[in-house]
């Protein structure tokens, strides 16, 4: 597949990966209706193998890649979720994987590449171009490039989350009114709005950042790809990206409704809430949509909201700053 | 319902908590399977609504109540879940509970209770006697009384979730070769092991209990009900109770193999791994059975193993102790 991807490449995305990834379900909780006014169902993708949703979009792009060309090996660029992903997929599929990371990647991350058996490349991130790493390493090796984003296999893979969170709204007979998703590079929204869209067309969709790394929302309102001004400085690693994808950017211009923000502070307290009435680990860049409801950026008083937990990776001692405010 | 509950009942109890309570998934972690050497099956139910399996025999308990008699009310004694399940379940049907409980309960589960409206009676554990206390308080109200296991409604409402672990094991093609369950007063194992068995009749059973609270270990191998010599002094508060049940004794006594057992340090450590490994906060008497496969008194190797969480009602002291083990 080359191009933009379609609701039959998420379907399609769906049989490959059926069997190796977490169906995940969608759970619901009293405590938070009840704070919100509203029904909130939530995707736990915390709970999908390497604790982020990222391997579903590794393993169907991995799976593509013909069986004469697997020794060559991958080569993924990330901080810590996608890296994981590529890594159990790689090593599923009896591939070789050499995995680009920055030097403050959570130690919790590195290490689970690690345990996969991904080979670790370090870079630093105010400095290095890990897009010119992840190249020269691609042309040494022969290896195939996995983008964590701009790849239409990798939206379909991460699409699949949209098909199973439609099949269980149609379940429950629950028609949402809008979705509100952690939002780096833009590949997850991108997926899963196309297959939340394809069943409930009215469904508006919300790119989630963190405060002062918006440039979805700030792409969205100029209608055109804008950077962020910095690279670093937040805990929400996990979707902390310069500007939105190449390809998933004409897809969420079309579908998405805007952006919405949460500070780090924001994603703390929604840590220990997410601990305290869901018990689910949830990591601060994957709290970040839940964390737009709590503080208000998205309005959910008699409104039907999903929200996505988009993954689970985070170090001890952050973990204890979040319940250290409860 | 009266006497002993059958694999019908179990099915009947699966119609009645439909919709009410959650789904809970069978997940599987790959990090959990290659240290153990064989094939790990959990089933979450510190994700079922008010953190704990609790709620699905007390729904399916209060739901059989005629509407004549629901103004009566409800009373239960119960260290912290089943006060929480039988307080969500009453509110959910309209009706008042109140809920005996000990003075040492984790602040976590009187709070819970609180917000889910039930009022609650204090005892002290080492002193007071919870029966005689919900007794008088039956005699005073007319209420009903909710026993946490020994009852057909509440044995046959928890066995539903070993008809869901059932299901799932066919939907994957897998045959258990043995479950392991924590186990206080045993309405959960007698429920899910009669579910897990009806398909499955060579699956092997395992009561897992704290260090000193081995009473069903005891009673199984002595072949009638024993005692244990504390009633109180573990982090596991969820599964310590005196005795097997009256009800649940006869059924265990028929289907399980025999008990194991976890110390408090066990279940601290285990409480790390899931939450590193597994994106779940489990509570130490809910994570008694994961405990035995890693403390290594439930053999692993080569075989499928399906553990239960039972719970994740910690109070956050205990799971930062948990936390620093890593």
């Amino acid at each position: 597949m080359s191009g933009s991807p379609g609701i039959d490449d998420i379907r399609d995305a769906a049989q490959q990966i059926s069997g190796q990834a977490v169906r995940t379900p969608l759970l619901e909780n009293d405590t938070l209706n009840e704070r919100l006014g509203g029904r909130v169902l939530i995707k736990p993708e915390c709970l999908q193998r390497t604790g982020s949703f990222k391997f579903r979009g590794a393993y169907n792009r991995l799976s593509r890649i013909a069986d004469a060309d697997r020794h060559k090996g991958v080569v993924a660029f990330s901080s810590g979720n996608h890296a994981q992903g590529v890594a159990l997929a790689a090593k599923l599929l009896g591939i070789p994987a050499t995995i680009v990371m920055p030097s403050d990647a959570p130690a919790i991350k590195v290490e689970g590449v690690g345990r996969m058996g991904g080979n670790i490349v370090s870079y630093d991130r105010a400095t290095g171009d890990r897009e010119a790493i992840s190249q020269e390493l691609v042309e040494e090796s022969g290896a195939v490039l996995v983008p964590s984003y701009d790849d239409p296999h990798i939206i379909a893979g991460q699409g699949t989350a949209g098909l199973e969170i439609a099949d269980d709204l149609d379940a429950l007979g629950v028609t949402p009114d809008q979705l509100v998703c952690c939002t780096g590079g833009g590949g997850l929204i991108a997926g899963t709005g196309m297959a939340v869209r394809d069943r409930f067309p009215d469904c508006a969709l919300w790119a989630a950042e963190p405060e002062g790394f918006d440039d979805h929302g700030r792409s969205l309102a100029a209608g055109e790809r804008v950077e962020n001004p910095r690279r670093a400085g937040s805990i929400q690693d996990a979707i902390i990206t310069p500007t939105p994808g190449r390809l998933t950017f004409p897809i969420n211009r079309e579908q998405l409704t805007g952006g919405v923000t949460a500070s780090d502070a924001d994603t703390l307290d929604v840590i220990a809430f997410i601990w305290k009435h869901l018990k689910l680990v949830a990591e601060p860049g994957g709290a970040t949509a839940f964390a737009t409801l709590l503080n208000g950026q998205v309005a959910t008083r008699d409104k039907v909201t999903v929200v996505l937990i988009t993954g689970g990776n985070v170090d001890p001692v952050i973990f204890r700053q979040a319940l250290d405010r409860l």
